[in-house]
């Protein structure tokens, strides 16, 4: 139904380190860093270093130990932003909205009164990243 | 930091059988049933047994069990409506749009061109509900 898995999308090259990503955890099955493209404040993504092309493929192991570290990340990105919730969101083929086909969560820390921003496709300030990143590192430790 | 699980809260009445709903699929750790104000055709959600307010505070087990009923879930969804896609979204605590606190996971299926419905605190009818409840039984087994 979906298609087959493609080497060359963004993340998988972020996970091979053909390029950059403000990295905030790692371990033997994923990988988490800022987003680009925040929605808000301390936005993160978490991935699985499996080649998975989203939700409909990985192997239900993978995705096992994925969510534990979907979770690890949400509470530490609670704590790191002093945030009053968080929204997870994760979306599968063009038609909801995946644009990177490698599979990923949204960990979107949430404030009191302050809604999401759209998906406008403005990159954030490198150094915002970088300090956000730090922050969530400080929490989850490295 | 988060408040504790309320016993009262509605998927908790529904998992002892005081409520109605959809249900569309159950295993021993796990229940799915159709959203009853759907922001899409097919909108389901999945949620555990075991008694959690959110993701936040969930048992890693629980979780890592719980995300296999959701990918079951949205597989069948897929098929069930012919959908070009799936969203998942998961929300902890009022500021990020939390409602009901039993931790649950929304499966939406989506089709090209056809945008989320908002929030909008309609409930659907109770046989446009049941329909697509058989839809998902047809596909799940049951």
């Amino acid at each position: 139904m979906t298609a087959a898995y493609d080497a060359n999308n963004i993340f998988a090259k972020i996970l091979r380190g053909d390029l950059p990503a403000h990295r905030i955890y790692e371990d033997d099955h994923s990988f988490a860093f800022m987003d680009i493209m925040p929605r808000g404040e301390g936005h993160c993504v978490v991935i699985p270093k499996a080649s998975a092309r989203n939700l409909l493929d990985i192997a239900a192991g993978d995705l096992a130990t994925l969510i534990q570290t979907v979770q690890h990340v949400a509470k530490a990105a609670l704590k790191a932003f002093d945030a009053d919730g968080v929204t997870i969101e994760q979306f599968n083929e063009p038609a909801a909205g995946q644009s990177v086909y490698h599979l990923h969560f949204h960990i979107i820390p949430r404030f009191e009164g302050v809604a999401l921003k759209p998906h406008s496709g403005t990159m954030e300030k490198s150094d915002v990243l970088a300090v956000n990143a730090e922050k969530m590192i400080g929490v989850l430790g490295n």
